[in-house]
This record gives structure tokens, sequence and C-alpha cells, in this order.
């Protein structure tokens, strides 16, 4: 904390364009010992109480009922690899998808994507080279629309497989610049996939056009095993009566004559429980049996009984939308108090720009450029934790240094209000030092 | 069917040795219309009765106790990469290591594996270059005990590592071929693993002695990446008061000076639900720190309230060696039942040898050579499903073709019965016809 101080005091000596009142709010801030965090994409406690029920929702009663006890397809016990026809139902319909193009796996829909992108490194796809024999010339590439979802990138880096940023849009990725990527003579073929969070994408809250959707579907590209990483992880998670809609992927690749060049992915983790929910992959029938063939390497079955759990106590799509109009009506109000406070604060000052979803789990903001991870480190020092700056880019570096994740999901209203107003007043500060720098 | 009785007729008349009144019996019995099946070593549901409590273990009251609702560590919610404290404390328990050594991980000990091996190829281990990555001279090669567990040896087929069969004896795996492949000059640094069920082996029921486990932990082998694959699936799976005793692997390798020898897997599939259980690791400190760098780049965390859950059914080592009691009274009868009808149709005529283990889920029965997938035709063809011959060697190959897996957890006793008197009456034609053609 010294230390700091001792810096906020250098950059004062060099911004005297700082008002004073800045930093002696700044350091009242800091006296009130606040210990919040607007980081982390999780759920609050209210939110997990809403599914309660589910906890007791399978007895031994009702497991009677539902498990055929004693027959070949006793859910208690082996099999079922591609998960159990209900909850494939379930997952279908949240997706939009026919049941049998869906797999229903355990709790996390991040494992199904880091499994598809390994086994394509040690297996290939649809009979192409395995990516990790490819020689070096020809190494994988993925575009990766940015700001995004930071687990895609450090997935992919985590394989050494090379990331091309594209630039996130109003209406989704920047698709001129993704058409002169996957369509390249010279590199397209090396181009093996796009990470797309394509409805109140992470962060910026935007939800692809159909233009989109379309352009993504019809791009031709000579890769036979190009996909699209569809991580549809907030399908039904409108913040207001009336959500966005979403053009369906597969629909689109149907139609566009590339059947087999998506990947949905779905969980549960934001609708029962984070940590204990399900999650589930479609795709054409091709490559579900193509997973289904390698999956039966690595394991029987899922747990099943956490899939049937899910089916008493959400039941159906119906159920699954009632059950999201409990989580919006808790959300509604986190949302509102930052962006109100924001709108307070920074509103018409030219300090920054920042994204009002209609879903999702986050407020994506750009400040002024070069100023982000000061913010962040500002926020830090007077106990208020930030997604890191940089965080939402491919190698974790955005290269305007303006990007900050809010995630107002987790803390109550009372802490978002504390901290959306450090966070203004951290903004201001960075701004301030900045101008004073130029 | 008719297409079998042809056959069996030509054989007949060629066999001019077989007893007429052995293929009347085996008419008779086809008659009779069995549908039953000795292949798979699952529970039966009488076995996954024993564990209804568990489903109701975890509701909103106890939940409320357990999991500091609205704290960093609510188990509703993400987070513990490496599995809750309580549950890493049961697993370790179970696998005689120390709690801080062990991962627990969601319901697959395969999974683990698998993951092991493909994190191994895509990724090294221990700093070593990936295996994918090895040029076509210096592939990896795993040991294979044999016979032993089908879905080792598929998963490793899986990704091309080459396999070599090692003789299983009445203590473990034949240790001076062993030493002489993983210490070999000119190929021990290809040798990067052996798979190892060191306890109630399956499908033999062999339970490894000591020295077999310290000269597996003194190999010396020039490649820092080789390990044993410790699947210690049957830790706790006795079928009498007075089980085998395993002699440590961690111990073993430490006092051998190669601590970081070793994976050891266990999971709860046969202790509570085959589908619902949870699975771990334990290794030491290097490698599961390696592992959970590894693991943090699929995961945020595995089901925690279903292993919160196990951990209130269960509670500690008592309560699942009581339980596991419970899963032996019910598995007494079967093996016994098995066992008494070979003995009795069987025993002593040179048709066969069998084990008769003290745990596991296994008998292991070795008829005459070139008689294995000539039973297990012959037993399905009257309605009996066995373990295909073979399965139970690397490729699916039994060099022999003598060795037949009998699986007598799930049928009832009266089935079993039944069953085994079919198969001893296979075992007898398939001898004759045999020793008709000699």
């Amino acid at each position: 904390m010294p230390l700091l101080q001792e810096s906020i005091q250098e950059s004062t000596k060099e911004a005297h364009k700082i008002q004073p009142g800045l930093l002696a709010s700044y350091r009242k801030a800091q006296e009130r010992g606040l210990k919040l965090n607007m980081a982390r994409g999780k759920p609050s406690p209210e939110q997990l109480d809403l599914s309660s029920g589910m906890l007791n929702a399978l007895g031994p009663d009702e497991l009677v009922g539902a498990c055929h006890a004693g027959q070949a397809d006793d859910r208690r016990n082996y099999g079922d690899l591609l998960g159990i026809p209900e909850a494939r139902a379930l997952m279908a319909a949240i997706m939009e998808v026919p049941p049998d193009s869906v797999i229903v796996a355990n709790n996390s829909s991040l494992s199904i994507m880091y499994d598809l992108v390994s086994r394509a490194m040690t297996h290939g796809l649809a009979g192409e080279a395995p990516w990790a024999r490819l020689p070096e010339g020809e190494r994988p590439v993925f575009v990766c629309p940015a700001p995004g979802y930071d687990r895609h990138f450090a997935a992919t880096a985590h394989f050494g497989i090379e990331m091309i940023t594209v630039a996130m849009r109003d209406d989704g990725p920047d698709m001129d610049h993704v058409e002169s990527l996957v369509e390249s003579k010279e590199h397209g073929r090396r181009v093996k996939g796009i990470w797309c969070v394509p409805k109140y994408s992470n962060p910026t809250g935007v939800t692809y056009s159909e233009e989109v959707v379309r352009r993504l579907a019809a791009l031709k590209s000579p890769a036979r095993d190009f996909r699209i990483y569809w991580d549809n992880a907030y399908a039904v998670h409108d913040l207001g009566e009336q959500g966005d809609t979403l053009f369906s992927i597969k629909q689109a690749c149907d139609e566009a004559g590339n059947p087999d060049r998506w990947y949905q992915l779905a969980s549960t983790s934001k609708i029962t429980f984070a940590g204990a929910g399900i999650a589930a992959v479609a795709s054409s029938p091709a490559n579900i049996d193509e997973i289904a063939r390698q999956l039966a390497m690595r394991t029987i079955g899922p747990d099943k009984l956490n899939q049937l759990r899910h089916v008493m106590f959400l039941r159906d799509l119906k159920g699954v939308r009632a059950h999201m109009r409990r989580h919006a009506e808790l959300l509604r109000p986190k949302f509102e108090t930052v962006l109100r406070v924001l709108a307070e604060e920074l509103g018409g000052q030219g300090l920054g720009e920042w994204t009002r979803p209609n879903g999702g789990y986050f407020i994506s903001f750009d400040g002024p450029v070069g100023t982000a991870r000061r913010v962040v480190e500002l926020c830090a020092d007077a106990g208020v934790v930030l997604t890191a700056a940089g965080a939402t880019y491919p190698g974790g570096v955005d290269p305007h240094d303006k990007n900050i994740r809010i995630a107002p999901t987790y803390p109550s209203v009372e802490e978002l209000e504390q901290a959306s107003c450090l966070f203004a007043l951290c903004v201001k500060i960075a701004a301030a030092e900045k101008a004073a720098r130029l």
C-alpha cells in the first residue's frame, strides 16, 4: 500500500491537472478498507438458492419411478455414453437443436471444448491430420474475436495454437477480417477454428446478428477441419422479458452447405449450480458420431443421476424459462446499479464507453486508451478486485489497454454501488494521469 | 442359430469323442432360451440400493451446515479445482496416501487415466518431449501385464502407443520380463508406462506382492517420464473379512528414490453408484502440481456437490469399510456359486484352471489352449453373454486363446447357477472338439 501511495504522489507531481478532490476521495475510499470483487462471472448465493429444490429432487422414491431399477438402463449404473435421453432433450431445447444431435456430459462445457481441441491435436478431425503432427509451417491457427472469453484463449494457447485477434463489433466479430483470414489462399488451410460466444457475448454482451451467423456458416474455408466453436453459454440468460434472438448456427450451416462446421456448447452452470450443473455439446450427425467413438475411449458414461436430477427439477424449456426469470429478478438491480453509477459519474465526459446488455454476465467498459491496467491497479489498491486488464484478449494483452470486464452478478447491490463509485473514481484518476503525461 | 447348430454337427462329425450327452445337454440348454450376462463388471441393482441413502444425504438443510453458503468456498459455486478438502481426505484414506497428494474429479477414473496419457501426448511429462512429437523410432511404449483391463489397452491403442504384453503371475506381473523391457539399454527410453491393477487384479484377482511392488518402484528406467499407472480400482473391495494387503506404491517409490514415478487411481464407482461416483488420482507433490496446472486449462472445478454427498454418506474410511461389508454379503454367494459349479463340473479333469479371488469383480478362467473363443461362441448361442475372448489382452488377441473373464456380480445367484452350468458344458464341448481336431 505505501508503495502505491508513493506512486500516486509521484504521478501527482507530474499530473497537475488531477483535481485534488479526486485524490482525496480515493484516499478516503482506501481508508474504508473495502473488500469487494467485480472480477468473477459467477452466480451469487441468492441465485444458487433458487435451485435448492434440486438437491432433493431425486430421492429414492423418485428414482424408482424414473430409473427402472434393475433394467439395463438403470441410471445409477454404468452406461449411456451420450447422456440420458431426457437430459439430451432438455439441453437440445435450450440449444434449439434436435435431441439426437446432443451429447450431455458432466459439469463443465469448458472441459468439452478443451477435449474437442485436445482430440483434434492427437487424432485430427474428419480424417484430417492430427494438429500435433502438422509440420512447422502448417501449425493450426484459431480466430479469436476480442474482447472475448479468457478461458477460450488460455486453452488455445495451452495447445500451442496460434491466435489471431479479430475485433468484436455491435453485431459480432468483424466479418470482413474473419473472411480474409479463413478464406486466405495462403494461410486459410491453417485456420482450424473460431471461438464464438454468440449470445450476450463475454464480455461485450453482444448477440451476433443473423447476417454474421450466416456469413460464418458460409465461410469458404479450404480446411475440412475448420470448425465454429459456438459457446452458447448464455442461451437463456435474458435480463429482461424480451431477450435477444440468436439465429440458429445449425440452420445457417445446413443452408450454407457446411453441415459439419459447428459445435454448439451449453451448460446449466448459470442456470442451476455453477459447480454442479450439466454441460452439453451439439453438432451434426457425423461430428456426434466422431465424438462418441472417441469419447468411448475416455469414459463409460457421464453422471446420469445429476442429469436426471436436473430433468426432475427443470422439467423442460418452459421450466427453464420460468427459472431464468427468477435469476433475472436478482440480476437486473445489479446491472442497473452499475449502469446508473457509470452514467452518473462518467456519462458525457468522454471518459469511456460501456455496454448495456440484455442478458449474460458482464458489462464491458472501454476507457481511454492506455488506462485499463492503471484503473485495475488503482481499484485493487482500494480493495476492489476487477478482472485483470487484458484478460479479455488472446495472450492477456489488450493492444489498446482500454478494456475492462465488469462482473456485477456476485456482489450485493450495496457492494456494487460502492465498487462502481470507486471504479468511476479510478477511471477519472487514470484518465487525468494520462492526460498529464501527454 | 441354425448356423451354429450346423457347425456343431460339423464338428461332431469330426469329434467322435464328444459324448452324445454333452450335445444333448447343450441343445436342451438352448431350448430354455436363457438370456444371461456374465460379461459386465458392474454392480447389481441390490448393490446400488445399498447407497440409496446417499441420494438425499445432501438436502438444503445439510448444505447450509456443510457448505458455508455465501462464502468463497460455497460448494454450489465454481472453484476447488482439486476437489473439496473432505473428499480429498476420504479418497486419500481409501488410497492410503496423504490428502494433499490427492485430486478428486468427477465420476470416472478411466477419464483421469485417459487424460494423463492424453496430456503426456500433447504436453509431455516432467519437461520431457510430448509423446505425440517423438520421431518414428522413439514412439512411446506401454508395458501391459495381461490378462488385464481391456479399457486400459483400448485407450493406449487409441493414442497409437505400442503395447508389449507381459504375463500375469500369482504375485503380479512377470518382473524379470518387465525389468528387461524398462531397463533395456536399447529401448528402455521408449517405455513410458505400465498399467497395473494391483489389488484384486482385473481379471485374475491377484494382489501384487510387496516384492513385486518394490521391484516396480526400483526399476532403473532411463526415461524421466516413465510412470506406473496404479489403477487401484478394488482398494477396499474385499469379499471376506480378511482381505488382501497391498504394499504402498508411494512408500515403495519414495524408498527407492523414485518419488515421482506413480499415479494412483481410485473411484467409488463400485462403492456407491457405478455411474455417479467420484474418482481420484494421487501422486507426488511435483506430479500433482503438474496435473493441477494443466487441469486449470480444462475446468474450473469438479462437481463438488457430488463429492460432498459422498462425504455425508460414507463419512470416513470406517464408514467405507462398513459399507463394503454389505457389498461383500451380496457378492460372496455369487462368487461361491460360480466357483462351486466350476469345481463340480470341471474340477480335476484337466479342463481348465480358474482363480478364487479374495475380492474384486472377476473370476479368471483359463481353459485348454485354443478353446476360449469357441467357449464364448457356444455360450452366446445358448443365451449367455461372456466377455469377448481376447478382450483381456492388448489388441484383443489372447495369444493362447484360453483366457475368459467371468463377471459374477450383476446376475442373480439363480442366474449364475444356470449360466455357470452352461459355461462348464461349453468348456467340455470345446475341449472335446479340440481334442478331436488333434
